[in-house]
């Protein structure tokens, strides 16, 4: 699958470097290429992933089957807007977490309850077809959850059923066994809001390499 | 123990009834002992649990060692501010939800982010020591976590140690294996916030037979 992945961040060089090694057609898109290129920390990462491209925002959308939202809550409606028509009709997979630092630590989130950064972006681009997944655990967690030892639990979020599909296929591939589909988009609001536990709860532990299982009682296993 | 369980309702009874089973002295507290003692849902429950009093809020907390709020969220703090100071220097285990059911379903939260349901108590009673925990599952897993047939997470918040200690005990004695101490009161944030994706999931599943393992990866197990 031809897949962009807005973002530069660790969570974009994580996911691409991931879905480069499974063998995916890769474009990393980023404002600025020659700038990110030049950058320390993306210098070391490309070399070992020469399979990735760098484009410019814009262009890394137009060519892509799937679009990966790995930019960081804040900016992500604003980079959106610039791509412009240039998401329609694609999927975009929309890992982002609606945080507010500038209160210090622990992040607020600068929209819950009744919205969500899910639902702001599907509404900004009413004719792209946003999945919510994978905000729910660190990005080393999120491409192989396998690493923990055992099998845990992401959800999916999302209006259109066909991408939704798509996703969950693409989290399979990550190695997510355990996939639970909340229903539409609006039902984002839960995952992005269990981020004021999960950043609590790795405060408690002393790091983030962990994710929950939703553990089924009797009455709920087939 | 001497407990008293302020709140008559499904949670309170599941309480109640499960302390009694586990030998301790417990009261339950209602605003009209008579009025409880006369209602359907309470007099099939109380044959079954005969060695559970029933006695006014005031009278019910003056006597116990514990106190657990298993009122509804919405009226936790009308309550308490009736008991007044028979809630000084006694531990007070919260674990009701400041869910705002006016907007229909699902739910959304009264209170979020940057303050919780237990720091309004907190501050409404400070010479209480309030234990935020069990809030995050439903009330037949809260008292038996081992129907679930896996080891599954409580969490605790609070900011006195000795309460936390008190109130960890007891969940032990109720069978959980897993307690992640988050800190102090505010951290209470994280478990109240977790209820948005706690109802989606149950919405999912078809019921709220489950809680969730926090599962941690190779570098978090000790």
């Amino acid at each position: 699958m031809k897949i962009s992945v807005l973002g530069t961040g660790a969570v974009g060089r994580a996911v691409a470097g991931r879905l480069d090694d499974l063998g995916h057609d890769v474009t990393m898109a980023t404002r600025d290429p020659a700038a990110t290129a030049g950058r320390d920390d993306h210098v070391d990462w490309a070399a070992a992933h020469p399979g990735v491209r760098l484009a410019a925002f814009g262009e890394a959308a137009a060519g892509a089957d799937l679009l990966v939202n790995a930019l960081g809550g804040d900016i992500a409606l604003g980079v959106l807007a610039e791509i412009g028509g240039d998401l329609a009709g694609r999927v975009l997979l929309d890992l982002s977490n609606p945080l507010d630092h500038s209160q210090g630590f622990p992040p607020r989130l600068f929209v819950k309850d009744d919205d969500s950064l899910a639902e702001q972006l599907q509404r900004a681009h009413p004719d792209t077809l946003v999945v919510k997944t994978l905000n729910t655990m660190n990005n080393a967690v999120m491409v192989d959850p396998a690493s923990l030892g055992e099998d845990t639990t992401v959800f999916v979020s999302g209006d259109d059923e066909a991408a939704k599909t798509i996703v969950t296929a693409l989290l399979r591939e990550l190695g997510h066994t355990d996939v639970i589909d909340l229903g539409g988009l609006e039902t984002a609001r839960g995952p992005e809001m269990f981020l004021a536990l999960w950043v609590r709860t790795a405060v408690a532990l002393g790091g983030s390499d962990f994710n929950i299982k939703v553990v089924r009682g009797p009455s709920l296993q087939s």
